[in-house]
């Protein structure tokens, strides 16, 4: 063979079909909104359509733009779409495609700082930058005892909180000898699932996370707590850890930190807050509210995937105490070794997480933030509460539906009068139509609808037609 | 503020400036060879370029393109340059980034099947072909018990294996008590750090992993792991889990998997076997030895973000036991019930790792594969061990120079006879020539360099020159 046959594509040809996917991303977000919202494919629709050995051959890039648009484009939930009002956003937005375009064509591999120490030098910056932007706690940022890393996803920052907190009761001697003794865990009945998960993977059990009762609101009690506390020590278990929300799943409770930070101190658990969905509100200072107590936090997260314009995956996961973190998450094989890390004035962020390997993540966040200014992320969070609120408004003034939980910020859960049968035929019937997408808790075990409204793309009259699409359905449907 | 007052990048904006970024783009890969390999900044040259707050104001696309020529570029260590020969490959290719751009774009969350039923079917369907294009065990695939899914990284999937290994020995309770006995895990003294890492992560302690000795060929010796399991039975320990290296990440040394296997088998031992580098090889028939006894196998992990030409992050983990691994990773909220999961006729992905939420990153891998096809992926990896083989011959044919190890594929590790001085004097002087990047690991206790090629565009030349400098460093130094 030639010394330089390549089956690779080559920069010109890479011109030629980039611009070809930027014209087509360009005509999806034009055309989103004309969708379905929710995938109407069945099991197996998908896979049905796909050849069922890897192609010999190499094929054009052409044939696969076209399968993209036959197969795959039915199989697409539309998390962009304007009505997508289900879970939690996940949005992305120009600046942030470029941003993940640049990073996945620059392919650094960023596990320690000589592997591009712009990879995270930039990181660290972001994130200082951003406990200023939320007013967040000064221990947070870099320059202090703690800082900031990109992780995948909040479940990925709480099992680290988690592991962090175990190994800190134990002056780091469970990462050598294994768990010996019962590691108690707290959080409210409201809790994420990935705080189960993280107990499980940590060798903690899911029978040692106690489940505190919560007020009418749905926030913990901090008076169950100190309670729960109490009766663990008393059987001689070990306290090591408290997970409170900021903005749980479920409702969007919000847990009072002012109230647990100082029982988490006096019982020397570590505290972990989550605000994956909700911490970007503190953006906007009118809603600083939701972190009052904060500053009692060993760590903390919120999500710029989810309602900060800035593509899946980016968690930003704070804590006042890195040199814990980094003990316990620490391994240097000798392949690793450099000079940078042994002079000890970089950061390697492979020992702040659980992988080896990490992506230039931080790279979507500054473009993001440059593109906005802090000017335009505020306006954009202010309307979408705002949003909700007027969408609360409306189930309020209306006799046949009920709003199910307080309405802190952006997500509304509510409810039809005539009982769980009505609503889950409300919520299937619209989801099926494609015309929304919305999804569904259970608060005081009775079926409650979750409308969130965060969408980038979402304007004041998709939110209408939206209310009036549930009215209707609910209007033709009396009597179940 | 008018209704739809909007900060966001229009979509006609978006077409301009992604023409942009793509522009920019091609010329990088035109030019990645011009730039240093390894960066030439110092700790804190980054930042010292970064305001110190974030902007108020929006800005302009043009001026975050400007500083990412001039404050980004010159902290990139250019893991996509011909003369990258460190660590392992995190190869980038024209259709991967395609990929990656359209994954970013439609911005879904593939969490559970329902959320983008295209998500889940078209990973699985991608994963089986590889079973194929591998020839993996068929117990791999996902008509069998088994099934294939795309970590983050093989640190991600090891942690995995290891906790399914957990539970599966203690018919999942530990899952729910925490860990109360004393689990021992197995690997050879060449292992990845990863392992140490999971093992303390999944709260079993890095004082149970039990490192086995290795052969001349720092290979996993049968007969010491099959003492070693005795020993801990016989100290009432409870073996659980041994991990094979195929190509491990110091020497690219092959565990005997033929070997291990039957003592896996027999102990009831998990066994996980990680690939991750040179899994890839066996896409070629007559590399396909290093897999020889996989059968025994109860997962096994490759990255194609190493050596397919597929963007980081994509590591494809495999089980043949799913219902394992599912249960020990599943828990299931209120708000993410919905009628596909319950039907039992779907995959939801979630279950399957340790996030909740996921990227598309199927995609890239499809694109990838049928841009190459299977016969344009063979033709490189044999082009790169091809090259790694005449590499090896130059080292043997120079009396300067010794081989450190075997050279099964396409890494070579080698010194100078003249010792740890006159090794590290060559690659640090190279390293920081710009010219080329190399790291070393220790074998034996003693210094050696570690050669890689892997890198997509590294072509004859580049590993001609390569060879060139540092018989030419090692020269000019004499009497070090």
């Amino acid at each position: 063979m030639p010394d330089n046959q390549s089956y690779h594509m080559s920069p010109a040809e890479f011109r030629k079909l980039g611009h070809e996917m930027v014209d087509w991303i360009a005509r999806y977000m034009t055309q989103v909104e004309e969708y379905p919202v929710l995938s109407q494919v069945k099991p197996g629709d998908v896979r049905a359509q796909l050849p069922d050995h890897a192609p010999e051959q190499g094929e054009s890039f052409d044939s696969m733009l076209r399968d993209v648009q036959q197969i795959i484009m039915p199989g697409i939930t539309h998390w962009q779409s304007p009505n997508f009002f289900a879970y939690f956003p996940a949005n992305v937005s120009g600046p942030s495609i470029l941003g993940e375009m640049l990073s996945a064509s620059l392919g650094v591999q960023g596990m320690l700082w000589t592997t591009s120490p712009a990879c995270s030098e930039l990181e660290t910056h972001v994130l200082d930058w951003l406990v200023e932007m939320l007013d967040l706690p000064a221990h947070f940022k870099s320059d202090s005892t703690g800082g900031g890393v990109i992780q995948h996803t909040a479940s990925d920052a709480t099992l680290c909180a988690l592991l962090a907190a175990r190994e800190r009761t134990t002056n780091f001697q469970t990462n050598h000898t294994g768990v010996t003794q019962k590691f108690i865990a707290y959080t409210s009945t409201q809790v994420h699932s990935s705080m189960e998960k993280a107990m499980r993977i940590a060798g903690l059990g899911s029978d040692n996370l106690r489940l505190i009762e919560v007020d009418e609101n749905f926030a913990m009690k901090p008076a169950a707590l100190q309670t729960a506390v109490e009766a663990d020590r008393a059987a001689g278990h070990t306290p090591c850890f408290v997970c409170a929300t900021v903005g749980t799943t479920s409702s969007n409770a919000m847990d009072p930190l002012g109230e647990i930070g100082p029982i988490a101190e006096k019982e020397n658990l570590w505290l972990h807050v989550d605000a994956a969905m909700s911490g970007t509100a503190a953006l906007c200072p009118e809603f600083r509210f939701i972190h009052d107590g904060l500053e009692y936090a060993d760590s903390y997260c919120f999500n710029p995937h989810k309602w900060m314009f800035t593509n899946f995956d980016c968690d930003c996961f704070y804590t006042r105490d890195r040199a814990a973190l980094i003990r316990t998450l620490s391994v240097l094989p000798e392949y690793l070794r450099n000079q940078a890390t042994e002079s000890g004035a970089v950061i390697d962020y492979r020992d702040w997480h659980i992988p080896l390997g990490r992506r230039f993540r931080a790279l979507k966040l500054w473009f993001v933030i440059r593109h906005y200014g802090v000017q335009g992320l505020r306006h954009h969070i202010r309307e979408h509460v705002q949003l909700a609120q007027e969408f609360a408004s409306w189930v309020e003034a209306d006799p046949a539906f009920e709003l199910a939980a307080p309405v802190p910020l952006n997500l509304v859960c509510f409810r039809h009068v005539a009982g769980d049968a009505m609503n889950q035929h409300i919520m299937e019937t619209l989801n099926t139509s494609g015309k929304l997408f919305f999804t569904h808790t259970k608060l005081n075990d009775k079926f409650a609808l979750r409308f969130a409204i965060g969408q980038l793309n979402t304007q004041r009259k998709h939110v209408v037609r939206a209310w009036e699409l549930i009215k209707e359905v609910s209007t033709q449907s009396r009597g179940l």
